[in-house]
């Protein structure tokens, strides 16, 4: 296989997975180069001058390289128009603008209170106990606001299959690692569960071949790599 | 003036500023219908159809309604291609790419400390005490979030006038109103003064004449409105 699409990161960060998921869709051959934030395979100068935040995710192919998740999968989908999964950003202007809506209300009000919930209740209680804290009240906060945007999609998707209307777009496919994540944490699954829209949906878009090739991606590498 | 371009909101709140400094760039005329929180007017029937989540921002033009700042200014943008200030999403795939990922690094990183440090330094003040807790340490982790996305984006400016490059994007745009309002307090303006190209950069976007009309707007309402 010779591409000359390259990811850099590790494929258990959701900010990968986000990517790999719309590689997927579009039908794009990838390299996967893992990084590991831990062995400091971040900190090299040459992977600095790519991604100066030193963070585990990059993206590069002839065209220059990329950092951060959902600009990347806006990359690809115009990069790649005419094949996989077609108008992942829409067509016509209220369509494309309302995909964008979606996409922002992810990474504005899903994307922040489902990443702390990930943290603190699946990730920090495996970390090594540092200096002990009472973190309840961050855990509640998140919860409150997830499910008030919870409610805010389950009314959105009585109406429309998807975020958008009748297509999977990026804006639902954006939501697929933080949801995987917290379905993995049994409150989370009770609340998603008293969603009746919102579990269908999910039901669906976490069911697609692409996001089931990421998760085969996840598996074959340690999970905090 | 007759235009079927319509605002919802506060003037006084960061969301709308984005929106009004995107409309006043591109030279399109809009009528500002002024919504208060505080009064109710966003829990109106007619107003949540067009809003579900009840907040204090809504865009309204012949093709339909939209919310989320940031996707209302790609949307005016697409909307007006030919007046106003030029190409503020960019021409070819790389360039476009790169203003879609400085606008999700303003989202993902910018926004967040620089919210809670304007909420807890600035605004919180002025509410009557309710339950006084003690914010300093999360002042202290909001000011090292905003502290090490500055580092980034000094180093950034030390090689072009622009986050993108040599023109001034929706990028550059959609900080504008939490700088400002981070400007006006006197320990984050002795952070933003550390970093030389940041400052050049402040003032030369802070200057830009659509600015100083939303600026104008905003001092015509009351602050909190």
């Amino acid at each position: 296989m010779t591409t000359s699409v390259k990811v850099f990161g590790s494929p258990a960060s959701t900010e990968v997975q986000r990517v790999l998921a719309c590689l997927f869709e579009k039908n794009v051959k990838f390299q996967l180069v893992k990084m590991d934030n831990f062995k400091g395979s971040t900190r090299r100068p040459e992977y600095l001058k790519m991604q100066p935040g030193g963070e585990a995710l990059a993206y590069q192919d002839e065209k220059g390289s990329l950092v951060e998740s959902r600009a990347i999968c806006r990359h690809v989908v115009n990069s790649f128009p005419n094949q996989g999964t077609m108008d992942l950003l829409g067509e016509g202007a209220m369509e494309k603008a309302l995909i964008e809506q979606w996409l922002e209300t992810e990474m504005h009000k899903f994307d922040p209170p489902s990443s702390e919930l990930v943290f603190y209740l699946s990730i920090a209680p495996t970390l090594p106990e540092q200096d002990p804290k009472d973190d309840s009240s961050l855990v509640a906060a998140s919860k409150k606001k997830l499910e008030k945007v919870l409610k805010l999609y389950n009314q959105r998707l009585a109406d429309s299959p998807y975020l958008t209307g009748d297509k999977f777009t990026l804006a639902d496919l954006s939501h697929l690692p933080n949801t995987e994540k917290l379905m993995s944490i049994k409150e989370l699954q009770e609340m998603f569960g008293k969603y009746d829209h919102v579990r269908r949906w999910w039901v669906d878009i976490s069911e697609r071949g692409p996001w089931q090739k990421v998760l085969e991606v996840a598996k074959q590498a340690p999970p905090l790599a």
